[in-house]
């Protein structure tokens, strides 16, 4: 069979590699329909191999090193079972995968906190294979599920359980703050005039596209607002309740920490490139929690799964901005985001000539 | 009536002063015995004036500027009554006082923050009066009801309400850090084989001191053993559950962050003369969460109060280092902790003679 296969930075290759062995008693196999490309597939693509492993340090768990088959967003349809098997799938059930390689021996994983498996690896980074879950819808838009897990699993960090009239300030309207926004809809918060979801994004373009994918009325640009005044303002002056941060940059956090209420609660999403300076003003003067988000649990893809087949992400399919074949996958996918980021939340690929005719982009 | 007063730095006068006015209807007068001298007070003592305020700039809500009456831990007995009082204070009963000036209208003080109102004020610090509890108990000791109700805020700003069991990392041995584990055991944490408090203290004298204390076992120099390991080990392997930071140094943050168990509790208390970087590799990537602690409101002095009258304060006399009378304050408090910070918890002063003669030290 053909995979894309990543062999270092801004080189992917499309190559022919065996086909999968029969599936044991507890696997089966797919043909994989649709692959999504992630931010961390864009940086391993410009300054990698980072998490994907070398040579000299093969991953513990699969045991594999690069060249890797490359991305870990992707649904598909099961194409073999294995023997004697007797559950609930059949040849062509849709299945979205989770493509988390965790021990669950180790305590993070025996205590339901296996987003932080310090053996972690994904499949499409660090080789081998995994679990999935059935899914029974779009298969045009399931490809989805996994970065809104991400987002789900920061709803969950914030501790609150109930977002019904909360108010909310997202910082970046990338693909990780739209899943956010995404999630904080699907809990109805900030539908129907249940509290209210800011978004701060500097891209003019970006801004467009979330109006124009009616996720928030609420857009505000950083650069011309102060983010900070206006969610006091809307919010009687007493600033919202949580600030979700997918941006990862000074001035957008010290924008946030101003911006929360009295003990409001700060998450963390994003990576930071620049050192991450606590400004005590805000969080001592204020009592903030600050928390930190870490991909996403075996409960955050349980739920997400739920809410999906149950409708809950009804339009998130708006966010696909662009669909094409593997074969285009480095020049008109990877090389599209190094140039025109900005332009879009996620980019998908696939195989099969048919599913791209007949999808909505 | 005579007054320690603060003109400057290094400028403390015992002045005569006016008589107070007789009480209005809601304030009694006081006769003050004990005062004791915190790290506020030292700070504006070597640098200041900071909190104080100066006459360009008066205090908003009492109007006061400097020279101010110097020092906000205080207790005293009633020694004038309101015209027509018929509650339960008589002349002489002894009083431990909130010192804190607040407005109590903010939106903070309205929603049980009242520790983080942005009018806030100390008596000792801002001028004016304020409020006060009644205390039936050793007034050898009640003055520490001040500090000890930050430890005491500290232990709420957790989120924890059941300190049995949990095992703690308390960093710094100063008055605040050894306030925190002071309330630690008033809440039967590190007691008879329930969790155990682990101090993280980098002087000689202050840890042989708190093992004089018996306030703790697990005082650890953090020059010379690696506190992490010390405590993951101690918890076999999963780490603390919280830690106490009334350090404000970047070496013990970072040996705090890797001594917490997945999603643990960092709650700072302390100040920061450098920038508090968070270390991502483990706040990240253990889902810490990082609180801020910030003084002290009314539950917490009730809640003190009332265990202090229980008795579950039961030794925090010792803590008091050196008694002195007021006219030696500035040579023999202000100047002795200058010079030998790491020989003193906490040093006190008063203007009866009787009660130098007759305290326990």
């Amino acid at each position: 069979m053909k995979a894309a296969r990543y062999h270092g930075p801004r080189d992917i290759r499309v190559e022919v590699v065996d086909d999968p062995p029969p599936p044991a008693s507890h696997e089966v196999t797919l043909d994989v329909l649709w692959g999504g490309i992630c931010g961390t597939d864009l940086h391993e693509y410009v300054s990698g191999p980072m998490t994907i492993n070398k040579p000299e340090k093969p991953h513990g768990i699969t045991g594999d090193h690069l060249p890797v088959s490359f991305g870990h967003e992707f649904c598909g349809r099961v194409s073999a079972l294995p023997d004697g098997y007797n559950g609930p799938l059949k040849m062509g059930t849709p299945i979205m995968v989770d493509p988390r390689i965790i021990c669950r021996e180790c305590p993070a994983c025996t205590s339901g906190l296996d987003n932080i498996c310090p053996n972690w690896g994904y499949i499409g980074l660090n080789g081998g294979g995994g679990g999935g879950g059935g899914l029974y819808v779009d298969l045009n838009s399931v490809v989805l599920c996994q970065p809104l897990t991400v987002g789900r699993h920061a709803l969950g960090t914030s501790g609150l359980t109930n977002f019904q009239g909360v108010n909310v300030l997202v910082l970046g309207g990338g693909p990780v703050g739209l899943a956010v926004v995404l999630n904080l809809r699907a809990k109805g918060c900030g539908v129907g005039g249940s509290g209210r979801v800011f978004i701060s994004e500097p891209t003019t373009k970006r801004r467009q596209m979330i109006k124009d994918l009616e996720l928030s009325r609420d857009v505000l640009n950083p650069v011309e607002v102060n983010v900070a005044e206006v969610c006091r303002e809307a919010t009687g002056g007493v600033g919202v309740d949580v600030v979700f941060d997918s941006a990862g940059a000074e001035s957008a956090m010290l924008a946030g920490m101003e911006s929360l209420k009295l003990r409001g609660t700060y998450v963390n999403i994003a990576g930071w490139r620049e050192p991450f300076k606590i400004p005590m003003q805000f969080a001592m003067f204020r009592e903030i929690n600050i928390k930190f988000s870490l991909g996403n649990n075996d409960e955050d893809y349980r739920d997400v799964v739920q809410d999906f087949v149950a409708g809950k992400f009804a339009g998130a399919h708006k966010l696909i901005t662009r669909r094409l074949p593997v074969a285009d996958l480095a020049e008109h996918g990877l090389e599209e985001l190094v140039r025109n980021k900005d332009d879009h939340v996620k980019i998908v690929a696939t195989w099969k000539d048919d599913l791209l005719s007949a999808s909505r982009l």
